[in-house]
């Protein structure tokens, strides 16, 4: 039934040539290098985005992209064209004999249109004057997506289709901007970017919850699983897919100073959540000669950063999401936490003694209301200090129990707590998490022993504390909830453009 | 043995609290958006790259870096200290009671000095008058990277500390800048940036050189494995590493106009060469409505954006890659191919041609002398093409045999080639493969069954072309390569912090 094919595709066919030999359009117009003498002369192409200004009035232009709605009468037609530029389609006006040349084209179809920009009629600020049409791609009748609205859900089945939506469109264009703006924001701050290793050896951190990664096939791999020997294996051992970048970004952080990772990480766990991804992209700096607070001045540096980012480039996108998503209150949200108010910090102990003194009002509101010194804080108690608290602020907790902590974060000097925070952010819990790590070499010994690690397993690590240790500290950043944040996402599936999850890797 | 303590570091330890409490450095000094007030006052603490002009000089700072070098007199000591923050370091001159400072401190140990930067006296054009010292962290006398020459195999058995080596710091700087470089291409061109799937449940492309990826365990491994049944792992089914983000670059291209993906890409390929890596980094532009001809005009602006400014940005690092590793020649051949002059275009026919024609003069030359239409160019042919043929140019070779290429590339009119093509650079051979990707269900599907692939596998890719189909084009760009390339690194785990391939996922 998908190998059905349909007339209007074989009648496009012959429209082809001419829509070939187009070269790739910019964003600021910005002179490059030098382009190839052999490359072939170019049309005037722009972008929608290119078009939208007011400043083309009166221009040629000729636009490319997919038609979302279509209207033909008599004399008189309209088709609006998005190409994924920008938020916003162009409306083309269509007179006289070119109405006709849009019979048979509907929701889906690829067009090209070469047209003059005239001031726009209705709501629209301008309209595109069509002068000549072609129809590049037919659409058949079966599409999907025709112009109503569509659950998310069901959005999710038709992965490969759902960026031509607006939400999913608007995702992926503040995801982009985010990601470019995360390495500019550490660019400009004067740190190397690290690619760290995705295949690891150590199953360390969390060993069941990593994928393995094999070469083996057939009756290699039920031998070596039933004698739990990789020993044949591609790596000559063991090997999954990491869970963080940390440690080898501390080792190059103890040789050029402040170094970030932005990569896929990796959770083999079973949960069916709104904010779990199997396969999730993380950013994870480490600073050295920092301590904990060092680390929480560039994780609010940064987020500040690339959130004035998101709010300058992607307006029409945040305006659609605010509307349809976010209750109206995104961008208010937005533009306040990256304004010049700090964010609040608050050590953990306080943060517990806040909390009783809440819960005890009435602690037949909260699902956990056992809050004490050594309570891992669930996400009622951590919404409840950034939107109450704090006012709708985002907060740092440092200071937190050691205990409930990882075995490589400092331990203060109280021999209770560690320099460990979390960044939690007001209607979504934890976004960040970070600490000084142990620089000490006894140390950080004695601490693996006491949390059940062999110290020889971790003897690079530990290296890096024999020879020329320093004091540094650095933390990670879930690049997908923080798209989820920006963009008012509710489920982390539809942050990222093909979600991992049980059950699901199509695509 | 890597358990044992040295007194150096006991000692060290009490010097700590003092070290503590810095912020992050910034490259440019560019102001950033507010710091929180709660955070500590922070010490004129300068990276070595903000040193080193001249206009600094009388300003009192604090330097903090790793000693590379110490040599202590009686009333004179010199220490050159780097921080990694560029290639070059800062001499350190002591005086008077301050040299007795310099007592036990060696190649290796982690420093903080403060002092006055006066122009200096030899071949430093300035240096740093300490007025403090602090030995931050101690370093053990077995220390492996004494101030002497080392194999770049042997620094591979340390991976975790070579970057503390000019050459491995240099290749992390440059592979850096490139990575930034990159993307600031793709943005100023009006690129989205999209994070393509790692894990993949389609085996499509090149099944047997996948790694397969598993949540599974001992007996149910062996059970799944033996009856080839998945059924019951992570994804429901059998899960790979991605060898390509190419398919889910074209869907969405078809969305939103120009994309690419930069990430890692994994193959299971079982080779022990100086050009491979079982892990490695690729970016893969799509550009919707654009042709062969359009995504070459895209790979040479990139390759001369990217390189411009890693000579730009790197000046110091290059220079050294340069004496050490690159004949002299590096520098003048990026200059070069990053200048005006286009890249040659050559298609595949006439470079068979031009082959057989100086193959016959000499044919004992070659190793493989029998080039005809069909031939795939042996590294030996490419390299004649840019380093002899284009004069060491860089050289796109076009419309290759249909026969030798993928099923995904769009037959040329004359039914012998397709719209793919390959740059190769001189001194490497092959950087970048690109091609016009068919945009007809009806020739793809066709194209599947002749290549013995099954359509039904493709749904999802197949349905980008029932539906509002457009000409696209594209190519990927081996990063690691590119490193190589620039940095002249001879062996590609060379330019990767943490190399994978058979036998090796250490660290």
């Amino acid at each position: 039934m998908r190998g059905a094919l349909v007339m209007m595709l074989a009648t496009c066919r012959a429209l082809r040539p001419a829509a070939l030999r187009f070269a790739a359009r910019r964003r600021s117009g910005a002179a490059l290098t030098t382009m190839s003498a052999a490359a072939p002369p170019r049309k005037k192409v722009k972008s929608i985005v290119e078009v939208t200004p007011d400043s083309v009035i009166g221009e040629t232009v000729t636009v490319k992209g997919w038609a979302r709605t279509v209207r033909a009468q008599k004399a008189l037609g309209f088709l609006e064209v998005n190409d994924g530029s920008s938020f916003g389609g162009l409306q083309v006006v269509f007179e006289g004999d070119l109405v006709s040349s849009l019979k048979g084209v509907g929701t889906g179809c690829a067009v090209s249109i070469e047209g003059e920009v005239v001031k726009g009629g209705g709501k629209q600020p301008i309209e595109l004057k069509a002068s000549s049409f072609e129809l590049v791609g037919g659409c058949e009748s079966d599409y999907p997506l025709q112009k109503k609205r569509h659950s998310l859900e069901f959005l999710r089945s038709i992965a490969h289709l759902r960026p031509r939506t607006n939400t999913l469109a608007a995702a992926a264009r503040i995801r982009s901007t985010l990601a470019q703006a995360v390495h500019a924001f550490f660019d400009e701050e004067g740190f190397n970017y690290v690619h760290s290793p995705i295949i690891t050896t150590s199953d360390c951190e969390g060993a069941g919850e990593m994928f393995r990664v094999t070469s083996l096939d057939g009756k290699e791999l039920s031998r070596s699983s039933e004698k739990d020997d990789f020993a044949d294996d591609f790596f000559a051992r063991s090997a999954y897919l990491t869970v963080s970048g940390q440690l080898s970004g501390e080792a190059y952080a103890c040789a050029l100073g402040d170094v970030y990772t932005f990569g896929p990480t990796f959770r083999a766990e079973n949960s069916q959540t709104a904010r779990h991804l199997a396969e999730f992209w993380m950013i994870e700096p480490e600073i050295a000669f920092a301590d904990a607070s060092g680390a929480m001045d560039n994780a609010e540096a940064m987020m500040k950063f690339v959130i004035k980012k998101a709010l300058s480039d992607c307006k029409k996108d945040l305006e659609f999401c605010d509307k349809f998503y976010g209750n109206n209150e995104l961008i208010d949200r937005l533009t306040s936490i990256s304004g010049s108010e700090p964010f609040l910090r608050l050590s953990y102990t306080d943060a517990v003694s806040l909390l009783q003194e809440e819960i005890a009002k009435d602690p037949k509101k909260w699902q956990f209301p056992d809050v004490e010194f050594g309570t891992d804080l669930a996400t009622e108690h951590e919404r409840w200090l950034a939107e109450v608290h704090a006012g709708g602020r985002c907060v740092f907790v440092y200071d937190y129990p050691r205990s409930i902590k990882s075995f490589y974060m400092r331990d203060n000097d109280d021999k209770q707590t560690v320099a460990a925070f979390d960044l939690l952010a007001p209607g979504v819990g934890e976004l960040v998490g970070g600490s000084q790590r142990e620089e000490s070499y006894d140390r950080l010994v004695a601490k693996m022993t006491e949390f059940g690690l062999d110290p020889e397993d971790y003897w690079w690590y530990l290296d890096l504390r024999k020879y020329g240790s320093v004091p540094h500290a650095g933390y990670g950043l879930g690049f997908d909830r923080l798209v989820c944040y920006v963009a008012a996402i509710e489920n982390i599936r539809d942050s990222i453009p093909f979600p991992r999850y049980p059950g699901s890797a199509q695509f």
